[in-house]
């Protein structure tokens, strides 16, 4: 895994993916006391940054590997991002599914005409369905972040990332970035580590889903408890990646922490002041820069938007935040 | 009136105002039957395309003239765009509003620092009441559309789809902009004119303040019969523009019309599809892409997303849209 890796994934993706501006409100900047710079990966193919590391993968595929079709678990952004990417390569896509992702994903996963397979996220493990199917049809699992192209593809964020902030002149923040197994915030690091030198990535995490949070204090990987009962749906995972986990060990600083509620107001922020819709989880690093201001230095803040894919009954939860009284 | 003015005003906008993207979904090409690609000036700063005006105008004023203030009549997007640019170039605003402006316009327009005065719109006039503050303390009217420099700054939005249209190899299409007093319409169809003549701007409206499509058909400037009413508060003018309809005229192809309902389905669609929020004036140019298929032609249509700056409570009915059987 390597910087190099990035480039050749940021050649593959020219043309297909999108390339998401670098945004600011400073209605935002009032009430996190510095400058808030916002990566909205909503706005990506699929509504979240998942379609990079899909394309990356499957376009690192030998011909005939990939003719016989590719297969993913995913709560539903990487479902997303997988089977759009098959669609545009003309090859089948079967995903497995927790039974209880927003009814958004699953739809939306099977217009891209991808084979939805539901499973129950609190007894069945989504690794042997897929390994059961892949055997059985000849297909490629397409790892949804401890996979090399993966992380390359979600890497390609950073690179443009480092590109913009110098555009705007800044050369030393923290970039908050929404952390499930870590695919995303790897592959920032990387891309960041070669471009940006003075940027650094902070993971963010949703309270009670904190692994690698707790697994950068420790050093070593800690699992999350339980895997369900948190609105943020897209980055609840197990524990960090085997491949994702040391490379932000040496790269990335502390974990930000952040409730749901937090969360909540996070996407009524997006709502109200850049006019993008974010999802829970996608929301979980804007909801850090916002409301742990003490927990992070310097003048200027870069955070990503990783998804917009919510429904409709949370995101009506998230504006009434908007009527509470402060 | 000319091209050049536009692209000058380009060139004072540059590093200013955002260049916005180019976007589309497969999920709306269906719905539309043609492929759908959108231009979200929800995305300007503001939160509308009116902050190209309003920069464009102060931008092209004398350094003397400019310091004594300014002065603009708005429902609340070009509220925002003058006090902001007001701002930004330090000096003092004041900013003539319906008293039943959507109050999260007020409220911005008060926050960029601008002085907010209220009036009833159906009893008073705005225009007497800025001539005369504006006389009082030696302000500069901002016109919201009629004003050269005003439609320039809107016009960098057509040169953009210009380039951006040539970029994906569009070269003959129906450019759909959502119309009030036009002085986008009639910007973007200058700019067309120029740099892309097989696109063709189309003014979209809602139903009973059609007072665009209804002087084109008529070839004579008409008026709405009414000024309230309409969830589209931030395109409902008197009529079109001395300076914007001959331009219209000339240049524009036959208006479109939708009802407050297919606007707000519309704004669902862009919270679904594009995770971008759409206020109902913003969404009346998607809404007659999507709904009003059989009055449009060609196999790819340009929209306009206006403006996003809309109260939650009209959000919430939008969103209500997407679960009523279809």
């Amino acid at each position: 895994m390597n910087i190099e890796m990035i480039r050749a994934a940021q050649t593959r993706l020219a043309g297909v993916a999108r390339h998401t501006p670098l945004l600011g409100s400073p209605f935002l900047d009032e009430i996190a006391g510095r400058r808030v710079w916002i990566k909205p990966e909503c706005l990506q193919h699929t509504g979240s940054f998942k379609f990079r590391g899909a394309w990356s993968a499957l376009s690192a595929l030998d011909d005939k590997v990939r003719s016989r079709g590719v297969i993913a678990y995913s709560s539903g952004n990487h479902a997303q991002g997988v089977a759009l990417a098959a669609r545009m390569h003309g090859v089948p896509a079967v995903i497995i599914m927790p039974a209880d992702s927003p009814r958004l994903k699953i739809a939306n996963t099977r217009t891209y005409g991808a084979e939805v397979v539901l499973y129950d996220r609190a007894t069945e493990s989504r690794e042997e369905i897929g390994d059961r199917i892949s055997a059985e049809r000849g297909l490629t699992l397409v790892k949804p972040y401890d996979d090399p192209q993966v992380i390359a593809g979600q890497g390609t964020t950073g690179l443009e990332i480092a590109a913009q902030a110098a555009e705007f002149g800044i050369t030393q923040a923290d970039v908050i970035v929404c952390c499930g197994g870590g695919g995303l915030s790897s592959g920032i690091a990387l891309a960041l580590a070669a471009d940006a030198p003075g940027l650094r990535v902070r993971p963010a995490e949703p309270e009670g889903f904190d692994d690698a949070a707790r697994s950068l204090r420790e050093g070593r990987i800690q699992r999350n408890e339980r895997l369900t009962g948190s609105i943020c749906d897209a980055i609840v995972t197990p524990q960090p990646g085997e491949l994702t986990f040391p490379i932000l060990k040496d790269r990335a600083g502390p974990g930000l922490v952040v409730s749901d509620d937090e969360a909540l107001r996070a996407m009524a922020q997006a709502f109200n002041r850049l006019k993008l819709v974010a999802e829970p989880g996608g929301a979980v690093a804007l909801a850090a820069a916002l409301f742990r201001t003490d927990e992070i230095e310097g003048d200027d803040v870069i955070v990503t938007i990783s998804g917009g894919n919510v429904d409709t009954d949370i995101f009506a939860r998230a504006l009434a935040t908007l009527d509470r009284p402060e």
